[in-house]
Order: C-alpha cells, then structure tokens, then sequence
C-alpha cells in the first residue's frame, strides 16, 4: 500500500519570470507531474486508454500557498502525500522544498490536487465512475503526522 | 472605485492537452492576465520599476474548482472580482464562463487569487509593504451579491 | 484570395523569463495562433473534425531569427505572409515587430513554419493528405515584395 | 575538450496537446535545457551573474524539423552537438530520438540553436561580447561524422 511519493527536478530556465523566480503556475504542473510518477509507480498511468471505455482523471480542485520564491538552477523536492481516497476521487497534498546549499532544504510551498476518475466517451463526455481496483488496493490515506 | 473586470479570449491549441481540453494550469496564467489588465485600466502595472525600491505583487494563495471542460477555440469570459484588500494584500475571486454557440454561457470554473506586495531590494530579496495609494484609492472590496 | 494576415497581442507576464524578455520558446507559439486567426479568417478551422477522416496541419518545418528582445506588456505585431502553397503543404513567412512608444515599430525577429496536412486514422496514425479545396482556393502566394 | 552531451526525459502531461502529440514549441524548451545541463556539466550556468557586467546567452537563431511525434510518457533522446564556435557565438545541433518498447530508438527531429554571449548593462542592454575563456577552452566544434 503507497501513501506518499518523492520528486525531486531541477528548475528549468523556461519555468522562471521575469521577476527571476519560478513562474506560480509552474506549481500546479510540478504537482501534476508527481502524481503521474506515482502512478508509475504503480504500475500505472494516468491515462487508461486500454480500458473500453478509457478512464482519465481530471482536476477538479488545486491549490497552492507560497511562503518562498524558487529560482532557476535550485534543486526542488516535491512530496505527494495522499490525503483522500473515495470511490471515484483521489486527492493529495504536496509539500515543496527547496534544497539550500548547506545540504539542508526548507519548505517554501504547499498544495492540494483534487481529481476524479471519468470514463471518456467516444463524443468527449466525461462520466464518473469508480477508480480501478488495481489502483485502489495499492493506495491509502497516509498516516496523520505526514498531512500536516 | 473599482470592484471588478472583465476579460475574454479564445483559447489557443498550445493550451490544450492530449486529452483535448485546456490544461489546468492555464487557468492560472487566465487569472493573472485579468488581474494585470486590471490594473492597466486603472493606468497601473503589476511591474512598478520607476518607484525606488520597485514593487512587485508575488502570489501568497491561489486555488481553482474545476466544472467543466473547454476546449481549442471556445470562448472564455474572466470575471475578476475584488474580494479583500488589505494594506499589503489584495485578493480577487475569478468566474470563467464558456461562452455556447446558442449566445448563451455557463459557468466551468472559478477561482481565488491573493497577492502581496513587497519592495524588491537589489540583492532580490522581497520585503512586504503597504500598496501604493493611488492604486488602493482606486480599489475596493465588490459587493456582496458580486462574491458568491 | 488571402496571402497575409495580421494579429496583434500585448506580451503576458508569463511569457517573460528571468532574463526579463520574452522567452523565445513563444515566439513559435504566437506564429501558430497567427496560422490559426488566418485560419478563422477563411471560415476554417486548423482541427477539421467534421471531415472524415478528421484532418490537422502538424508542423514539419520551423525557424526564428531574433534581432531584438520584447518585454512585458509591449505590443507585438505579427504579420503572417503566405510563402509556400503545394498539394500537401503550406509554408508561412512571420515578420514580428515591436510598437514603439513614438507610434513607430521595428522588426524585431522573423520566422518560418512549414505545416503538411495530414488525415488522422482512429489509432492516431498520420498520412499526409491534399489540402482541401475549400482551403486552398482561398490562399494564394503572396507577391515576392512581401517575402523579403 | 567538449562536443556533445546527451540528456533522457521522459515526456509530461501538459507537455502534450489536443493532437495527442507533443507541442512543437516545447522542442525548443529541450534544446535548451539540454545546453544548459551541458553548461553545468563543465562547471558553468548559462546566466552567470557572478562577473561583472553580469553575461548571458540570448537566442539569435533556432529551427527545428519534425519526422515523427512523440507521446506522453515516452522517452525522449536528445543529443547535443557543438556545430559552430567562435569568439561570441556558439552553435548547436540537435538530434531527438525516441526510445521505442523495443529497447531500440528512432530519430524523430533535429534542430538547431544559435546564441550569441552579451554583457548585461543595468539599463537592461544587451551588448555581445566574448565567451570567457573557461567555457571557450573547454568547447570544441564536434568530428564532421557527428554533425549529420
């Protein structure tokens, strides 16, 4: 049973502003791209296309609170940390750290990623339905101390 | 005194993901963009390099609820609301509608957004500090009616 | 007939990069949502669903050569000429210039992007196709004055 | 004495667009994430801030040709070549494969990237100069095999 996953990148050129840091909306594209690695994990992918009909999992809520800004070069931890489990919905926490070069890191964000498990009909219609077994049986709540 | 702006676009094919609607993450670029044409209207910049030390408006807090999809060339309303303003922060609540081809629209999404302001030293470093006057003496919280 | 069309766009914060310009990744964005208002400015659309099989205009070519950076909130005219019409394939010139605060602008890069038509089959396989008729009886090469 | 360096990555979500491929412009995006790693890789950063006026290496000229696309998850070659060398300007050639199931891989796209060294003024102009001396001696342009 996984309740957490690990990423750590390093900050793209591309991903800054011209206010020298991290550009926000990046956040919600680093929490994306951990979540898909966890499923990977798994033995998984986001997108089901060999299931008839395919399942996706799209958003339906995020979030993000930023303390300290994050510039290009820095090395970033990202924690996914699961925090619901229903029938057709999962949903995560995510911690950001950023790696000082003490070898220490300190946290300068924090997230929530909210997503629904759809079928995708052939004309684009999105139904919700249960998340697959084989996905449920290998993920839990993580333990209290670790969603805080 | 203004409480609100409004924004519209269409959405362009580098928005949109493989599974054929508008990545999450652009909503989040859709809100900043209303905020700076807000502050355009109100002959301001979100960049205010000709004060001494520069200001600039870093993201403390932003979230997203997703309804409904929209996709490559549909039209997107943006709704920025003011819904807090203190001295150094402001908060904004967002309403995307997707404009149908019957001239009606729907709401697909809303979304909250707050900023800080802070003085931004040589070294970089981001000190918060009181927004300047002749942007909050434009500015005010929009009525209750605007903020549900 | 049309050999040219023009789109004008004032730069976001998120197309910045740390080095406080455009980053360059974009200007191969504002090329295609160029392609694509010229596009809509035939009654067309780049994605032709309705057609069966469906057709798109995936990029086989394209180039950019920058002389001058652009930076937030300034106004970039991109002025699409048609370079190239084959059975299959359509190639456009972009010159992009920067509006100046004098009313004046100044050509700050130009670029090429070369697009094959091609039909979709079910499991995503591409062959290249004829244009339509209803394409390219409306699009002509533009006269060589405009292509330098 | 350097000529290449080589970098893997794996495709992301928002990465992709509606086409179900990868988009174009990010192409771009792994070219220079992978001239900045092979920057890294002799001890540099392409922003360096440290000397006095602060260098960086603006895009004058980019292109790129496109055979086949990529998909999410998939995982990506890209191979970076030294083309060109000269006092302010260096060149590169790039070659993208794609690792198939079967453990082989596919050239799917080659591009090219030219940048010119500039010295940043404070007044944000940019005025080339010459590439120091640490990063010159350590570049060299690749054997004529590796440059098809």
């Amino acid at each position: 049973m996984a309740f957490e996953f690990k990423l750590t990148r390093r900050v793209e050129f591309a991903e800054t502003d011209m206010a020298g840091i991290v550009h926000f909306s990046n956040f919600f594209r680093y929490m994306e791209n951990t979540e898909h690695a966890f499923y990977r994990s798994l033995g998984a992918s986001v997108i089901m296309k060999n299931l008839n009909p395919p399942l996706g999992f799209p958003r339906v809520h995020d979030e993000c609170d930023y303390r300290r800004p994050i510039r290009f070069e820095e090395t970033l931890e990202i924690h996914l940390v699961v925090r619901e489990k229903r029938a057709k919905v999962l949903s995560y926490l995510f911690k950001f750290r950023k790696q000082n070069s003490d070898g220490e890191s300190e946290q300068i964000a924090h997230g929530i990623l909210t997503v629904v498990c759809v079928a995708t009909q052939p004309d684009g219609t999105m139904t919700p339905t249960a998340i697959p077994d084989f996905l449920t049986r290998q993920i839990e709540v993580a333990p209290p101390e670790l969603l805080t």
